[in-house]
């Protein structure tokens, strides 16, 4: 497989690479730039969305008045008006950080659901992403232009865009549901709390939004991942863990480099062995969070319960292989599931598209302070901020606001401002996800609702729902499906008594 | 009086002055200059408040990061800590638009109820006023500086200074309430609902919310302000309407304008009428807004009830006499209660204090249209959002974004809005001030409670008290305390608890 990697998967790279250092750097919600080389690569054509594409024109700082801040840029958006009539609900799912077409086309959950409320349904993209690029190509130069890339920026282009697109629809009493998943359900659940006047409601799929500060443990992703591989069987966490040392172990001379890209059947030689290791630990972490229990392509081509699949590949391997090779071997199936690939492009290629958009964000406001604890499967390594916010200034000249989400949205009390102070908000989680860690796993209150399944992964509420949905997960929709039906029902009622 | 006029003062000059083409600028809720002027020339020293100073590191821009948004300026705040001790209750004034010593000096309640709370005080400076200026003397340059000048910046201030101020405090634990007047009522309201997690109430005192986009009639503002004259006597409110056209007819011929300088007892020869009649109409609104059951020194030293005052000279003048002539003898009582000004300075002289903040305010997110009704005892005119538009283009370069207010906080829906969601907050209004028609007046929840008082002013509430305070107003602070003290019943319970 050829991939051209961008930041997204960059970050990861960073990530792994303080190995033998403390770890300072964070993981990404998506590999990004890997599903861009997919789209690019597709030998099959994008699937034709049933999507109207449109453009708004928003403004670019909603909270300065600088001679720069009222230039307006073109943020798209998708509409599906299907199955809508004037006064019926807007569904509008709050983009993330990507190509909006990619989240639409993997949020089937919602055109699923738009017969039975007659929503009108809209996607929109997250600015700096996709095509909504405030400076064009120019957009991720330098901190002048990503400056304007946050997440409060964002909620307000949200709550702009809705309130322009009702007035012109005519549509005001229209009720608006937002939904969102991974950083995008935050986004909705944020949105629900700050513009409670817009939407009335939001189902906010796999967001973590306890993963700030020093609200949960920092080393709850990565134990998270590696209790989905322990939880299918023990050799296989174990042999993963394994594994690091004896690719450690091999020195970065030209017959260890020699020998580890033939085993690893590198395209090209390989320069490091950090290359290596980054691309065992991408697989291993994504195949955990896609842990889905459908065949599916998402990230990747991947069976159904992939990570059983993994372990499954370890387990079986002949007596004598080393770590290193079953953990390779494993890998090679989130890369290779389709059996397309004849060799592994490992190494990173320069990133075409300038993706930057993640990596400036968890360099700005989303701080989200990761660890690997010695019960974890990756190598023990701490969080240095220091370290951290010092790559950030040589990165972008730009220091990080470690308290300010926490300080905008709340902190360690965010639980009880939710409880006092929210409402309607469903937060749905799958535990095989590592992102779930950080998402809310309770009931916070009657209408602040946590819908976890044991056997969910990344936002698996939000795909299309096929034949072979295991029950749970057509459950925790019929439930989702229900409580959003409360909302309007009460809504509706509200209207009418008015 | 000699006065400096600033252009808060400037602002409701342009109103004024547009008496015979629609009236297309707002007006301010004080005339900050003439305060600005009375300290200057005070013959006594100002009062020594029991404050000590302090300067807070603030961040210039929190919802960008570009390159500039770092920045730091030195962001003034006051602290009492007499009466507190650690995990004792935080009383907040979140500043509005001025020295942020004014607004201590004039809300002695915070002083008078600390002891029964032990409550700390703290009062911070809303930036660009006062001393909390970023970029100094080229604070109010142009839209570059002035850019960052607006409410949500703000209300991000005091969320980061207060979190920042419990930190070095070591208590965290301590329960924090925000109280405000006018604009700053608003912002302690906002803040109330934007972070929750923050400040456990609100005192919104004259807060006029609701003065945004269409949610209240235009004419509200100028229709209460004569209402406060015809309550008194219509007699008053007749002559006051019927002097402007007799102001009008005046031509500006040399012989006229001698007259009238004559008439009016300037210090200097009159250039226009338009001069005399933004006299007459400040002195008029004003007197509405700080019509106190007290003799009181806020705007200017006014006797108690100066309205009647006023109307008492109108209607014990002698028949014949013109209305100009009485409405001059009355509006002589807001300039000259003291009876030190031999002659008034009524012409606009150059400001030296560079305080365009309110104006910026108003020209940028703070737009309130309000027009004169054929009711009003004003000439009647209407708002021309176009003309007020351009106005603010050619003065800062700068668009106001009308609908912006709205957008953030909630516009018709508000009330709704706050009776779902928000909690802990107190709308005081006082019916003699005009700001309360854009003020809530009636109870939204069983937390969200109005406090209205039909012979109050603007804010009087935060004044300290006085022996000679009529009953109403004892009783309105006295629920004011007993509300407060159920909500930090309401949190220690609670915190008990957990």
């Amino acid at each position: 497989m050829a991939s051209s990697l961008s930041p997204f998967f960059l970050f990861l790279i960073t990530c792994s690479a303080t190995l033998i250092t403390p770890a300072n750097s964070l993981p990404t919600f998506f590999p990004g730039a890997t599903y861009q080389s997919l789209i690019k690569q597709a030998k099959t054509p994008k699937p034709k969305l049933p999507f109207k594409v449109h453009y708004f024109p928003q403004t670019l700082d909603h909270f300065t008045f600088q001679p720069k801040s009222s230039k307006i840029f073109y943020q798209k958006y998708l509409i599906n008006s299907h199955y809508w009539h004037k006064g019926a609900p807007i569904f509008v799912y709050t983009g993330n950080e990507g190509d909006i077409e990619w989240f639409a086309a993997n949020t089937g959950f919602m055109l699923d659901i738009a017969p039975k409320f007659k929503a009108l349904l809209v996607f929109i993209e997250h600015r700096f992403y996709g095509e909504s690029t405030p400076f064009g190509k120019e957009s991720y130069k330098s901190a002048k232009t990503l400056g304007y890339l946050n997440s409060q920026q964002a909620l307000a282009d949200f709550a702009v865009l809705i309130r322009n697109l009702k007035q012109n629809l005519s549509s005001e009493a229209s009720p608006v549901v937002v939904f969102g998943g991974s950083y995008g359900g935050m986004l909705a659940a944020w949105f629900r709390l700050k513009y409670p006047h817009i939407a009335i409601g939001a189902l906010a799929s796999s967001a973590p939004i306890l993963q700030f500060d020093k609200i949960i443990p920092w080393s709850s992703f990565y134990d998270a991942v590696s209790q989905d591989f322990k939880d299918v069987s023990w050799n296989c966490y174990e042999v993963i863990k394994g594994s690091w040392e004896e690719l450690e172990a091999m020195s970065t001379q030209k017959e260890a480099l020699a020998e580890l890209s033939k085993a690893f059947r590198t395209c090209k030689s390989l320069h490091s062995t950090a290359s290596a290791r980054d691309w065992l630990w991408t697989a291993f972490v994504y195949t955990a969070m896609v842990n889905y229990p459908t065949e599916a392509n998402f990230l990747k081509p991947l069976p159904a319960y992939p990570v059983q699949e993994m372990c499954k590949i370890i387990d079986k391997f002949p007596s004598g292989a080393t770590k290193l090779s079953r953990s390779f071997a494993a890998a090679s199936l989130y890369y290779n599931y389709s059996r397309a690939e004849n060799c592994f492009e490992i190494e990173h290629e320069v990133d075409t598209h300038g993706l930057h958009g993640w990596d400036w964000q968890t360099c700005t406001e989303m701080v989200m302070p990761m660890t690997c604890s010695k019960e974890s499967m990756f190598p023990p390594s701490g969080f240095d901020y220091e370290e951290f916010a010092e790559q950030c200034q040589m990165k972008y000249e730009v220091l990080p606001r470690p308290h300010w989400i926490t300080t905008e949205f709340g902190g360690e009390r965010i639980q009880k401002v939710l409880k006092r102070f929210g409402s309607n908000i469903i937060f749905s989680n799958g535990m095989q996800d590592p992102w779930s860690r950080g998402g809310v796993l309770k009931n916070i209150s009657a209408s602040i609702i946590a819908l976890v399944t044991k056997k969910g992964a990344h936002h698996v509420d939000f795909r299309s729902a096929t034949k072979d949905d295991p029950d749970w997960l057509v459950e925790q929709r019929r439930q989702e499906v229900e409580i959003i039906q409360k909302w309007l029902n009460e809504y509706y009622a509200d209207l009418r008594h008015a």
